[in-house]
């Protein structure tokens, strides 16, 4: 039988499903009678000693998890800094795990935590501390290296996509009367992936969403309103997909065009789709909605695709195994091996070749006139939206997501006010 | 075996379930060898002779109409005005029914459709026609009037309440160290239906949502931030839901408080939720994010409610019943009998009674705090959103929704440019 305790925490902007990755390491590690701690608020906890005793569930509760979107025992925001800017913060978490006997630690996130995972277990080696340290990948914004895809994103890609079909028809209906033009802003600072998704919901150039905005390509007005005007003289209405990220050939967000202040001092939030709408309105004078789907499109756990939450909790089942087997420094890793019938494996990545590298979206998904996906983009999406997985619904009409009782783990070591 | 041709028009703002409607009507109709035309756009396309031969379309098209959103003949804003002001519109659609033998005309829609229903079939009584005028209940705004709900809402309202338990897991999440406020933006220009029903996400003070902001109850900007920061304090992160249509005690939109022109003469497009996000930013400090659904919240047929779609479907076919039994200038209501467990039925209203009104929201839904539904609004709630009714999906990973061929029928008459 295995010795020592796994912590696992969750770090940066929670998804649809990694709740099922949670699910999946708990239920692995119980069936191997491993007992399993959770930082509370992701690595805020580890640091202040704020964990959560996960064999007070019950069993029901922990597999509801699977179902269940957000973070069950927080998530946060923070990235540490180097191991020379941060030794006091990563010496602490050490002794955090010294002191529960923690012989596994699984950090669940982006970028970030891979770089944290991959530093704490290089301290831990200095220090002759056996640690098996593993990242978990999780992120809607598909930008981590070496992995085929990320767990969360495709979920959020099919929420993005039926949205933009659904709205799609109501515009279509419409567009006689009313509303011309619809603008929707996908999440995505840096890659257009999420935006992306959305021309999966179409195909043709008449077909919804007519135009992508992809913060790869600089966003250019004329060009822009010229085709806006055009399709609704073509189609009778345009539906607009725009990444919250789309930057101007000098480089400025169009984010950070809107907003400001208005005549009585009040901030006002801009963002890019009713920025978008605002220019539309002015410059062709036509009717447009937009809409911000802002943090529904991560947590539309009622929208899961089945292929997102079979590689959610996939990533979290072998994480154990590789802890379990004294791997360390290493994430679980999707990789693809064929895209029609759709393949895929997980495989053991080097958290070096994960930490801090960003996976761009590749060129040759983006359509020669930077308004639209290629064939190539639609091979490689398609089958991360396939399959739906609804969660259990009540008597009362909505999902039955659970709530723990994240009972927390008695200290053991001093206050730390680091 | 009846006699004549039923026309069916589509009028206003589209739902997720108007095309049950419409899938019900046609197929009743078929059922009983009676021939249906679609008017295209609505009151446009019957004023424009712009009709839609029906029967070129397979029965499997009509049938996935029940699982299609938006308006498959595609709807219009356009309203008639008095018999006085409008009377040679009136008679032209009279002329248009006359050519092409239209004995039954069914207008799907909300009060000025009912209204207009009930023209048409006055007009026809003076003019010795013999024509059954019914008028079909429409709208997510809930705001008929004899009907106990409306179809269209229960789906709307369900997306909310799950939209809004679903991102309030997000935000629980993460509030420690990022957004702390979230603000919800739901449609509802006049009365607060679907910002009540967001109400059934959560229940109890420290459950999402925290605060709803309703049209019945005026804006006092101070009380609702120190609510917020009250919240924040107490539960940790604050999610509030605002109705589009909330005012102030002078009577001012707030929406219309955001928005203006940028700095560069832009128009800024603003919106309750953008503007209450940036009120809480600017006042409490705290970091804030905002979602605006907009049309998607009246096109997610994917998370529709079964019982809103057994009520589309049901108008249909008792519209189709009344006509052809020669019931004249009414329509088909729903009726409760019981909350627990849930009954209905459908019974014919006299169009005057519906036509013009606006139902309110009770009083007594509205707890009285003024930020919060009461359980009375739960027990009127709760069945409207209760039950799932998915769409069939692809191997793609979407919803298979059916697009009519919508053939055109030979006009009769000659052009027309009132």
């Amino acid at each position: 039988m295995a010795q020592g305790t796994l912590l696992y925490a969750q770090s940066g902007g929670v998804t649809a499903v990694i709740n099922a990755t949670a699910s999946a390491v708990i239920q692995t590690a119980r069936a191997r009678r491993v007992k399993v701690l959770a930082a509370r608020n992701g690595i805020l906890g580890a640091l202040a000693e704020d964990l959560i005793d996960t064999s007070r569930e019950p069993l029901a509760a922990i597999r509801a998890l699977a179902h269940t979107p957000g973070g069950a025992f927080g998530s946060c925001r923070v990235k540490l800094k180097s191991l020379e800017a941060d030794r006091a913060r990563y010496e602490r978490l050490l002794d955090v795990l010294r002191a529960h006997d923690v012989r596994y630690f699984l950090y669940n996130g982006g970028n970030d935590s891979a770089d944290t995972a991959l530093k704490v277990s290089r301290l831990a080696a200095a220090f002759d501390y056996p640690l098996a340290c593993i990242g978990v990948p999780k992120t809607v914004d598909n930008d981590l290296a070496v992995t085929d895809c990320c767990p969360g994103f495709g979920s959020a890609a099919k929420y993005t996509a039926v949205s933009v079909r659904e709205a799609a028809l109501d515009v279509a209906a419409m567009a006689e009367t009313s509303t011309k033009v619809f603008v929707y802003e996908a999440m995505g600072r840096h890659a257009g992936w999420l935006a992306a998704a959305a021309g999966l919901a179409g195909d043709g150039r008449d077909q919804a969403p007519h135009l992508i905005l992809f913060p790869e390509r600089p966003y250019d007005e004329a060009d822009f309103l010229a085709r806006v005007k055009a399709t609704v003289e073509r189609v009778g209405y345009c539906v607009v997909v725009a990444s919250e990220g789309i930057q101007t050939a000098e480089g400025r967000f169009v984010a950070d065009a809107g907003g400001g202040k208005d005549s009585f001092g009040h901030t006002q939030l801009g963002g890019v789709a009713s920025f978008l709408a605002g220019r539309v309105k002015d410059a062709l004078g036509l009717k447009v909605h937009w809409t911000l789907p802002d943090y529904l499109q991560r947590s539309a756990r009622h929208l899961a695709s089945a292929t997102d939450l079979d590689q959610a909790q996939a990533v979290g089942r072998k994480a154990v195994e590789y802890a379990l087997a004294g791997m360390n420094a290493v994430m679980p890793v999707i990789v693809r091996s064929a895209d029609a019938p759709y393949r895929w494996k997980i495989e053991a990545a080097p958290l070096e070749k994960v930490a801090n590298h960003e996976k761009k979206m590749p060129a040759g998904f983006i359509r020669r006139d930077g308004y639209g996906i290629t064939a190539a983009a639609r091979r490689y999406l398609e089958p991360l939206v396939r399959g739906e997985a609804p969660p259990p619904y009540g008597r009362d009409g909505l999902p039955k997501y659970v709530s723990l009782k994240n009972v927390s783990v008695k200290r053991k070591l001093p206050h730390w006010t680091g």
